[in-house]
This record gives structure tokens, sequence and C-alpha cells, in this order.
């Protein structure tokens, strides 16, 4: 039985990262939420029947960075040693008078490839759960501008955004 | 023994739906990748050397979707009975000459709950691995704009956003 | 060929549930955590380094009942519609000097089968995870008396314990 | 912005089954491991370092089976109502002096989609478990003839193999 | 655009460990289940319907010791290379003619942080196991006394219970 | 009150490894899947209604080489740094008029023990995968001769299949 080589498909494959050093690595993401400014009043005062949403939505960010392997196919599981996640938040008039919250998500640890998956899905899923748990007020809120501000470590070092 | 009640900590809750019907339910999310047209162009000829990027991107959103519940806490088990992700992509002068992804998900099936953060998750992993397969060419590539397009089913009723 | 019936193994299985009739069921599980007073008076200070311990336990908990199919090798996977998960808390002369937190966790929904092991998966997590988030000023913390205090719905009925 | 209509990729999706009817369905799928005689005797003698092999498996099978749609990207998430895997063996000169376990998968529910997904996975993860356990005396055991046997329920209605 | 510094919730974290050395590192954990004496003997009879409870729940509980991440929101995910789960029982006066089952958990590895939340899920994991499989027939049984005994590795170095 | 060693059960644990050597390790395993000779055309020509078979399919069997640690439960988590699975396809005479496609998957990386289970469960479930997305029009398919081709690393030196 002769098995005729099989070509012409999308070839999807986990970069091999074998002969990569470990090295330090961090990665720093960002990301936005915009809501009614009623909205945020009623986060930051603690109102919101679902629970305490920055708290809640800070674990809910730290636990699937954990899990980000499992969400995007190619990643490769790696040796987090640090995930911290903040907020910012805004509703003046440099917001039109939206109501902002802003997450940044920072990861560090050692590893043959990379943490910016990480990052990005830290911001994206503590996002999630700010919408999941306000969306009983304003379901028109929206998610936007999560990007990769810097990472370092690696053969390709320092990226900052904009330089 | 007498316990004090403790009541002044965040009291997050998965909200109780017992009492509602199990109706008809559907959510349409969208979001946007941002990207530079060479980019785009690569996608599109299928020439990204970690394979064919919106059929894997698709997969993982599909198998996000239904890992909803274990990355929102506050999440309930839904029973999902239809998932489309579909793309539409544009890289002209209306885009700035940016090239961008356009990912549209659509969730139906029937709950005591709505599938708002089912559509909303699926287009967030959808987008994340987008900028997966492609960041080793476009490190700068912005997620932006997800949000809830339409939900219909349940009390609250259909809402169709910008309406 | 002819195979061997085997039969002298452990025999494992998921109980069939299938000629149940889907009732309302709910179930309320119970635990504590005993340690040092100072402690307790940390947590309850939100002075813990790693965060507002409460409620990072409380979204572990919830996010832990979901997953107790998973956990428990012969549980079903079950349609749950509401989780609570409370806190008393007590370090006076009746609790001998140390200090207490009870965790209660209510699990209410319809379903062939009960939830008990839901309750408990999530009372045993909070715990966990109170654990983890002390364990720096205190490893001698001791985690006591998880048990079903009560049930219902379903053949078996209700159950309250003690009665 | 206007956005051309992106068509040309593989259009993964999970196939919609809003309209279907939920009914009680059945699946049977079975497969088989062969090896040294030696092998199967030490499994039987329960003499592998590792443990009960046949007891492990089949706990390993059944939580895969509540994991199919975690693995396969297209699957639903159903109800389960009943997992039965149970062993059959054999090594006489039947099997030309071989050792050889054949694994009976069994699920029974009710849903709107069917289980046989469910039931090959079970036999997958029973017969990966086996090898996992008794590699280290065996590393040439091969997993053969994974079939789905019979299904039932459903518009397709029943499915005998061979018939 | 300003965003103003949000400083005031909870701020979890996943504690950073990059600067700590790799070194081996091992802890231990028990617990115990309280029963009916009859219940104890039916599970050493090998008679409970649900199958052979100890290794069954064995099995439980090595797998939950690695998805211990997953559970604890700010653990990390860490190189176990040895998991042991082992069962005492007692069931005569000394127990009070209760049946008890205790359960102690073994880890082993080498890592930046300790495996303490490692052992105190297996023994948690397993003793709930234990409970699933029994409640038929005992449904007051209760989990206690769940508690770190040993622990070694790292800069806080050794801590033995009760020393 | 004194606790009799329990010692007449399973005894499954995971085995320790500690004192091994962190090694370059490889591992590659190989299985077929049987259908109609229609079904792989079908499949060749990206007729199939679910998508593009190959791409998603493959995306599954990366995804849960990543997971067998979560499947196989006296598996370690281990460091993987490549994964690369592959198909040849046949459908003539040589195999008896029926389609077959062939998965090839290959893990490398470095660690105490060795991946061939990661090797299996790779081929495993990019076969199931394959199953699911024509079993709608070829419940008849067979999956067969899933076994380890080749390792190397380790102190159990290199193996290959046949030699």
């Amino acid at each position: 039985m002769e098995l005729s080589h099989f070509d012409d498909m999308g070839n999807a494959h986990m970069v091999d990262v074998s002969e990569k050093e470990v090295t330090k690595r961090s990665a720093v993401a960002t990301g936005i939420i915009e809501m009614q400014r009623e909205t945020l009043q009623v986060i930051l005062d603690k109102k919101i029947s679902k629970g305490d949403v920055l708290t809640v939505a800070q674990t809910a960010g730290i636990s699937a960075v954990k899990r980000t392997w499992e969400l995007i196919p190619l990643c490769h599981i790696v040796m987090i040693r640090n995930v911290e996640i903040t907020f910012d938040t805004c509703s003046g008039e440099e917001s039109e008078n939206k109501g902002i919250i802003k997450v940044t998500c920072t990861i560090r640890g050692e590893d043959k490839t990379g943490f910016e998956m990480e990052a990005l899905t830290g911001v994206s899923v503590t996002l999630l759960t700010i919408y999941d748990m306000c969306k009983a007020i304003d379901r028109g809120m929206e998610i936007k501008n999560i990007r990769l501000e810097y990472k370092d470590g690696g053969k390709s070092g320092r990226f900052t955004r904009g330089k």
C-alpha cells in the first residue's frame, strides 16, 4: 500500500522553538471598554448586583492568562511567574462623556517563547467579564483597542508600541 | 459557637434564572482586527507559515464559544445549538489603507438565559487567534469594536445595536 | 476470534438516570476554615497582599461548581440555574480564640440528578482559595466540617442534616 | 467603510440543530488494543506498577466522554445520562497469540443530536490510558478497529454496523 | 484623554516569583472523611455499585492535582514530577465507631514556588469523589481536617505541622 | 485514634521522575482512518458541509496534544516545543478501493519524561475529528493502527517500531 503525500491543506502547526534559549520575557497589553457614565459610576460604587465587578474581572483575567494555550490553538504552554491586571478609569470631557475602564495586563516569566498572547488574552477576558456583569444595565458597551504595548526578551528583542 | 453574619464583601453570585422560561434565543456579535494591508494579503493568499489563518481562527472561536462559562465566572452553562463564525475583509481607501478583518459570530439555541457572552467570546478568541498567527510579521495589529449587534429571546426581548 | 467476558475489575460507571424525571432541585453545603485570629482580621481588613480574599474565593468557588463534572469522574453535567456562596465569620470565645470563616454554597436548578456534589465542590474550592491567599502568613490553617446540610428534589426527596 | 464579503475559506461551523427534536438517543462504539500475551497477563494479575489498569482506564474513559465537546471542535455539548465502559479480553489461538483487550463504550441520554462522537471518544481515551499504563513493559502495543457499532434515536434512525 | 489611576479595588494578582530559584520541593497534605462503619465496610468489600471507590477516587485526586492552577485563581502552573495518594482506614473504638478513611497526598517536583495547594487540592478532590460514590447509601458523611502536614524546599524552608 | 494502613487497592500513582534528567526528546505516532473512496474525495475537494476537514482536524489534534495530561490520568504536564500533524492519503488498488487518510503526529521538546502519549493522543483526536466531520455521509468509517513509530531521548533511549 503506497500513500501519496498529502500537501495542499492549511498545514497548521505549532512552531518549533526547541532550539531557542530560555530567556526572561515580559509582555504588556491593554484594552478598554466604553460604557455609559452612569454604568461606570455604579461599578465604582460597587452597586452592580452581580458583585464587585473589578475584582471578579481581575480574577477571571488572571485565570484566563493561564489558559491561553487552551484557547489559542498554536500557542505553547509557557512558564508564567507573575500576572498583574490593573485598571484605570475615566469619565470626564476627555472621554466624550463616556465611562471608560482601561485594563492593563503585565506578564513576566522565562521561556523559549514570548507572552504576548497571554497578555492579550488576559485583557480580553477581563473586559468580557466586565461586560457580563454590567450587561443587564448597559447592553451597548463596546470593547476597544486591545493591543500589545510592550514585550521584551527573546531573539526578536524589545517591542514598544508606536516606536 | 455563634457566627456573625459577614456582609461587606463583593457578593459575587451567579444570577438565579430558575424561574425563567426556556425560550429560543439568538445573539450576534462582531469585532475587527486592524493590520497592515500586506498582512491581510498574506492571510488571504494563505501564505502565513503557521497555516490557514481563518480556518484555524474559526475553529478556535467555535471551541471558545463552548467554553464561555469556564472563562466568565458568573455565566451559566447553556444549550447552544448552532455557532456560525464568518469573516469580511476590507483593505481599500475606506479603511485608510489598513487591512481589516471583521468577525461575526452568531449563536442560536434555547435556554433560560441568553447567549450574548457566548457571541462576544467567540468573536474575541477568533480575533486573538488571528493575532497569534500573524504576530511574527505584524506585531502592531489592534483588536477593536467588539460589540453585541443583536440578541433575541427571553424576557428583555430583542436588542438591535443603534436602535 | 472469541473474547472471554472480562468481569472482575472495578466496573466504574456513570449511573443511568435516563428514566428519571427532570425536577426542580436544590442543595446546600457548608464547611469551615480555622485560622489564627490575626489572619481573619487581616482578611476582613482586606490587607492580604494577594487581594480581596473573600471575593476571589467566591469567584473561584462559583467557577468550580460549574466544573464539578470535570473533577468528580462519575458526576453528570447538570443544568445549574443559580449559585450563591456566602460567608460567616467568628473569632470570639465561642471559637476558642481561633478565627473561623464558614462558607455556605447553595445551588438551584432542574435536572434528572441532584446537585449535592456541586454544592460540596463549591465549598471545597472556596475554602482552598482562602487557604492559598493566606498561607504566606498562616500555614497551619485547617479546613473542616465539609458536609451536605440540605438537598431537595428528585425521587429520594428532602434531606436535612441532623434530622 | 465597505467590507467585501469573504467567502473562500474553510467555513467550519457547528451544525444548526435548533429545529430538531429532543429525543432519546444511544450509541455504542468499540475498539481494541493488541499487546504481548504477557502484558495482558500482568494487567489481569493487577501487577502493573502504575496501578489497576482497567479501573483507571475506565475512569479516564468516562471523564473523556464528558469532554468530547472540548476535544472535537464542532461537537455540541449534550445531555448524557449514562456511560458504561466494559472490557473483554482474549489471548488464545483465535488472537494469534497476542493479548487483546476490547473496549465497549455505551452512551444513553436525550438531546437534539446524537452521541456517536462521545462513544468513540470514550473508547479512544480508555485505550490510550491502557497504553500509557503498560508502555514501560510493551511499547509496541497497537490500538485498532475503533468504530461505531450501533446508534439509535434522531431523524436518521437506527444504525447497526454491518447491516 | 487622561485616565485617573484606579486604585481602591481588591488588587488580586499572581505573586511574582520571577526572581526566585528553581529548587526541589515537596508537600504532604492529609484529610479524612467520616462515615457509617457499614459504609466503610461496603467500600472495602468493593460492593459500591458505582465501582471500586478508592481506585476511582485516587485517579480523580491525581487528575485534580494537575488542575490546581485551573481551580485556584492565583496559583501558578508548576512542574510536578510525582504524585502519590494513599489511604488509611479505621473503624474501631478509637474512631467512636465511625468509619474513617484518611487520605494522604504527596507531591514532589522542582519549581520556583511550592506545591502546598496541589497537595491540598489532591486530598480534597479524592475525598469528594469518595463522597460522590457512597452518597446513595450514606448522605451524612463529613469531610474533615484537611491540612498541610509537611512542605520542604524554597526560601521559607521546611514546615512540619505541630512543630 | 490508630489508623490501620490500607494497602489492597489499585495504588494508581503518577510515576516519580524527580531524579531523571531533563533531556531533548521526540516522539512520532501514526494512525489511519478508513472510509469510502467517495468520502475521501469529498474531503479532498473540500466539499464537506462542516468545513475544511483536514485543517479543522489538525487544529483539534494540536490542541489535544497540549491536553494529554488532562485526558490520561497518570501523565505528567510536559514542556512541548513543537507539534506537527501531517496527512497522507491513498485510494487506489493498494488500499482495496477504500479511501485512507494516514495521520502522523510528531512532538519535540525537552523534559524528564517522554512524549509518546502526546503523539498518540494527537493522532487519536485528529482521527476522531475527521470522523465527526464526515459521519453524516459515511457512518461506517473505522479508525485503525494507532501506534508509536519512533521515540528518542531519556534513559530508555531510541525506539523504532519493527526494529
